[in-house]
């Protein structure tokens, strides 16, 4: 745990430079917009301690499989996110002394993460050996309004000498991944070209050995301009090339007083986007663009769209100046990450915060990002995060092939880029299975919040049929207990692998055979395509669900019926039942135990059966809750970051709201004070929608019920206030929360009822209801 | 599976030169002597398919674990077995035209392995691109008598022509290995000289990360002689050096009609053996003492060893040429790869003829060779085996303590050179501890053989209690079975990862504990060392056996009593129970099933509970052999060349003699035949033991209770006779079956009682008995 950085509000602050935490700041520090982005690396070099990172959505390199011992049915390689052409960077001279924090004398120093407005900007001055000191500032952002480019400022101001000053605005290509699995070089150079004020480096993937695998181009394009004391100033400019690195040597003599300011259009135009041939020509438009607009103009856009993202989505916690700026955190990295215009990206586990894992998509889009874009963001956000998978049904089919299934069964990837499974760990790859349910439950809670049971008949039954049909394989007949039983699977507690009859996989299994015969209904009674999708998948609707409804009538779920608890998995009670408490010392498991201990104790990383309870919570009544919750509560040593959260709200519907906040501290600031000693890889950019949860889940008791919102807020004893924004039936509410009782405010022309407590309360167009 | 060599009952022939099958070749015709061993490579340079092979016992480099995701215990390195310095190499020239079989017109080609005699020879006839054509022949072996010692002779013929040849016999110490993790050279080059005639090389194996793990270093000498017609030619050699490279260039002008001759000595004199500062002196003593002895005598006395050899462990199997060359075969590889001279060395899984897998000591050591030891060689062999786990006590004590352990237990490494584990799969190295029992069991097998008790005194308690530790700290106690339990655990069948309550691992460590027990009981009558190895191993006796005796009194071993046989492990009935015949065109299974669908199904790679019914044959019945049989046999795939023996013994126990055949056939020639593609990477060493296991313990059906030998033979229709020697209680024993009965020949100056079928029958010494 660190704890470097000022507590604020509204900003990320370093007002005093911590080398050794360098990696951890540009981390937090990060930008992004959803098409592009990169840590928070200063421009200029720096030869201290750095993960250099650019990205660009929907860039990959299929990264060849290392294992120690294959098994059958791995994949060929791993979709790794690659690090991409270095925008921003901008080398320093002054008077023939390099500007490199690690070898100036630092007299001051801020760098400010501003989240409200989505900038990185930095202030500092500092002395060189020869006693020459300088004040250097810059301002960067990666443009929401334009979102293929990005701009920086920077300005050189001599403090005690007049001198020349020379600055290379540059684009640098020749980057490395640091997490290669084999130390792999991902890009080619294909062309550069520079004229006077602009540059262009167009670069392209690597071709791979799967023929299948695309290979893309991204040209990216800048163009600079040099200001004295606020005037355009004419400097000559001296062409730099290298191999995959193409730039500008710019020298002024600056005088005592003087200011040197750069500004830097940059873009990022990639295959994904346009066609190949044009990629130079398009960035040049856009660069064209983007500088007519000008720097302020560009910047001013650039905040509007972040205020009104803000408006739709900020959380207050008065009274708790840490908790205030953990959750505005992760709020603004979930949004610079992923903003749902387009249907082929999805949300990184280390969005454009890192490389690490590679990979764009997990189960934790559809189970903790998608409540979290449903509330704060048009519906089709979530329904692009949907549509995703729905496009990648023919990849999991295949998938399912390998390993052995047919008819049309799908089984989606444990982590994908392309819909092709990358994941290789056996335990994980083939049998963390249940990851296919919660993609047929995403469909469920979208329709469920936004009504839109058209997405059924659009895109929704092909994936729940086929995943269906994987649950119908998957299952087998055990003669021994006369009922399905689900062998070989590992739930989302990773402690435990390869186990039968794990509850949630099992329930889920269940689950989505009722769903998908539900909305099969639904789809055969309106209008629909269903005899469309039923030719295109030969779904035999007699036969197939025959089965279907044998199974949900004959599963098996491991009970004990002395507790009045289910068992994560058969045989768990064999296990010596200890409670975290007992072994404190021995904490995080996973650092202090061998893997096989791990596995033999009772001890759970992320929520399991209570995993199950949350997301079919009216299934189970409150006794129910609370013998497993009290089971299973001590046992859970959360260390998954999705953990916590599902405790959260559970905690918070028992009434346990001392536990749900000791559960809520532990992911809010997971990143800002890096509790894992791993934020310098980047942040747990899926994780923060577990926090978003936990406050509008948990304290704020939100629940939707086929569009039906409901609240039942529950204020942790140190809080004196909270305030969420929430949108919902095109209308945006704001839950004021505060020792005294609930406020609601409908900030939209259209009236609303809402369930508050056990009260259906009316709120009329821009008016407010309270309780108090 | 291939059928390209000729049945021989005694040799292994290649009478055609086979280039695609060339890797296979090279394995097949290994040499070795316990100490050094080479594949069968050609002397002169090949171009073709080819895997190098020179190996030095006890030589190895800690290689750099390599896998895709750590798991916490997994252990550094992994010792691999390493690829040393060629020295039979012998490259040719003949009027400037290189001899590469690749690269010349091959006239007429044989290649045998003589196992009678531990030789290797070559006769093939070549024409080069010129027109010209040599009869090349060459001869080579290991030195049995002089175990670090080989020698080779070839002969050069020109054919029609006379003409310069150029021979350069070599030392080639520029060697990689193909199975390396990281690709790195593991050798260094530490001196070379050479004298007329002779040569010396030294290398070192590389410092590695581990500072613990030593380096080695070998000195491989040459000393060779050019003879004419049968006379010695004064040449004169132009010396050859390069990096790790050393020989001699010879040119002869040879008349048609002459012929050239080649004889190289060699050695391997490892650090292993002698001071380091000794080694080219001892070397060179060496090379002086064969060399004075010369080729033709050192070749008798090599076969004199072997000549022994055989006289203790033929096997002669009348009637089916294939499994007599098989059997043979396999007893003359196990005989060439370790001769129990040094407690230090062991069986690797390869033997001298590859490189893969690395590390020398498996649980097949234990469960499958020390049986075949036991009969075929003196007790000292035997005891070496166990001798040597008994030096590596501390190490699997530290084992143990990496995974959590304490208080002196011991976890014996699934895979180890110098006692460290080395493996790295988690479902392997952490949970395949039925390792563990395999140890302790050789140690009652030994003695109840041999008789020799007082190992318990010397080596044996204090690894007995050590294992005891492990399973006493490895079971926990179930509240809710009342019973005590295994969870987490990977029986023999590998196809079941990570299982509960496997009833052979259970079995076994309940055994472990009554054996300690009672060997406890043993020293401690018998004027022991228990008071010295308690207080070693600060041995709580009172306390510590309280447990182990709860344990043996409250065990849970898996049963169904509705079919009465021991379950694999728990839950094995929920299971989809098919059995082999009904999935034909799936097979093997692990090249056509994924993971997970080999671990879901009932499918058993190597023989689980039937491995305890070998072990514990007299604590079940004749029925609970028969129903636990009929109930496994028909789900074993057998896709570990470990599997079919114990069924082969099994069956002939209960008259299936058809059955066992069925099985024996399918190891008797695996290697020879190819069956599973993969002869190329080296022989299936330690799994030859099993086809051993399978002609003397099923066939013969030999058993021995507390040094008593029972014999109750069985002969397969086909077979006319068999005929196998055996060991035991310093008598030398023959049994020969046959159609009409079955004769016993003490070939030993004792008389001895041998328990024939169900009745005693004494043979004299020097006598026979015949049941016909």
């Amino acid at each position: 745990m660190k704890d470097y950085l000022v507590h604020d509000e509204w900003c990320v602050i370093e007002d005093k430079f911590h080398s050794e935490h360098n990696e951890i700041t540009e981390s937090l520090m990060s930008l992004g917009n959803g098409r592009m982005g990169q840590r928070g690396n200063f421009e200029e070099n720096y030869s201290g301690k750095s993960l250099q990172g650019n990205y660009v959505a929907g860039v990959w390199f299929p990264d060849k499989t290392r294992v120690g011992w294959w098994k059958n049915g791995y994949p060929d390689y791993f979709a790794k996110v690659i690090n991409a052409c270095d925008w921003t960077s901008v080398e320093i001279n002054v008077e023939g002394e390099e500007f490199d924090l690690a070898k100036v004398k630092i007299l001051n120093f801020r760098r400010v993460l501003n989240m409200k407005e989505g900038t990185l900007s930095r202030e500092c001055e500092v002395e060189f050996p020869s006693g020459n000191i300088v004040k250097v500032t810059s301002l960067r952002f990666c443009s929401m309004a334009h979102d293929e480019s990005g701009a920086l400022k920077m300005t050189i101001t001599p403090v005690n000498f007049s001198g020349e000053i020379c600055i290379k605005p540059a684009l640098d290509g020749d980057v490395k991944n640091k997490d290669a699995n084999h130390g792999e070089v991902f890009w080619n150079e294909l062309a550069k070209e520079s004229t006077f004020g602009e540059a262009y480096l167009t670069m392209e993937t690597k071709k791979s050995t799967w023929e299948s695998v695309p290979t893309f181009q991204v040209c990216t394009g800048m163009k600079y301009e040099v200001i004295k004391n606020g005037l355009p100033e004419e400097v000559t400019a001296l062409p730099l090339k290298a191999e995959k690195f193409i730039g500008a040597e710019i020298k002024s003599h600056v005088i005592l007083g003087e200011t040197l300011t750069l500004i830097k259009y940059a873009v990022n135009i990639s295959s994904e986007n346009y066609a190949t041939s044009l990629l130079t020509k398009e960035a040049k438009n856009y660069i064209k663009n983007i500088s007519e607009i000008g720097f302020e103009k560009m910047l001013t856009l650039h905040k509007e769209v972040w205020a009104e993202k803000w408006n739709r989505n900020d959380i207050k916690i008065e009274g708790d100046k840490a908790a205030q700026q953990g959750i505005r955190f992760n709020i603004f990295h979930l949004q610079q990450t992923y903003t749902g215009k387009d249907a082929r990206l999805n949300i990184g586990p280390k969005g454009f915060t890192g490389e690490k894992y590679g990979g764009v998509t997990y189960w934790d889009t559809e189970a903790y990002c998608l409540p979290f874009y449903l509330s704060v963001a048009e519906p089709e956000v979530s329904r692009n995060l949907l549509v995703y998978r729905h496009n990648h049904l023919q990849k999991a089919i295949e998938n399912a092939q390998k390993l052995g299934f047919s008819n049309g069964a799908a089984l989606y990837p444990m982590v994908t880029m392309n819909g092709e499974e990358c994941h290789n760990e056996w335990e994980i790859t083939f049998e963390e299975i249940h990851r296919n349910g919660a993609i047929a439950y995403a469909i469920f809670d979208y329709i469920n919040y936004t009504g839109d049971k058209n997405y059924l008949n659009e895109f929704g039954l092909d994936v729940l049929i086929s995943i269906s049909r994987f649950w119908a394989q998957r299952v087998n007949w055990s003669a021994n207990l006369n009922k399905y039983v689900m062998l070989g699977v590992t739930g989302p507690n990773e402690y435990e692998n390869n186990v039968n009859n794990n509850f949630y996989t099992n329930y889920l299994a269940v689950w989505t055979l009722k769903y998908t015969l539900e909305s099969i209904q639904y789809c055969k009674e309106n209008a629909s395509r269903f005899a469309e999708i039923s030719n295109k998948l030969s779904f035999d609707f007699e036969e197939e669900t025959k089965l279907w409804n044998d199974i949900i009538e004959k599963m098996y779920f491991p009970y004990d019926s002395e507790r009045g608890v289910y068992l994560q998995q058969d045989g768990f009670l064999d296990k010596e039942l200890l409670s975290v408490d007992q072994i404190t010392e021995h904490r995080p498991i996973n650092q202090k135990w061998s893997w096989d201990r791990i596995l033999r104790s009772c001890f759970i990383k992320q929520a399991d059966v209570l995993q199950g309870f949350y997301f079919f919570e009216n299934d189970f009544d409150l006794d129910a809750h609370r013998r497993n919750f009290d089971f299973y509560e001590p046992m859970t040593v959360h260390e998954s970051s999705l953990s916590p959260c599902v405790h959260t709200i559970l905690a918070c519907k028992l009434d346990k709201i001392e536990k749900a906040y000791e559960m809520y501290v532990r992911t809010a600031r997971l990143d800002l004070d890096d509790y894992n000693n791993d934020t310098e890889d980047g942040l747990h950019i899926t994780s923060m929608a577990g926090t978003w949860m936990s406050v509008v889940k948990g304290f704020g008791g939100m629940r939707v019920e086929d569009t039906q919102l409901h609240l039942n807020p529950k204020l942790p004893a140190n809080w004196e206030g909270l305030a969420f924004r929430i949108g919902i039936n095109g209308v945006l509410l704001e839950v004021k929360v505060n020792k005294s009782g609930v406020s609601l405010e409908n900030l939209s022309d259209k009236d609303t009822e809402i369930k508050l407590y056990d009260s259906m309360v009316s709120v009329k167009a821009y008016s407010s209801y309270q309780n108090y």
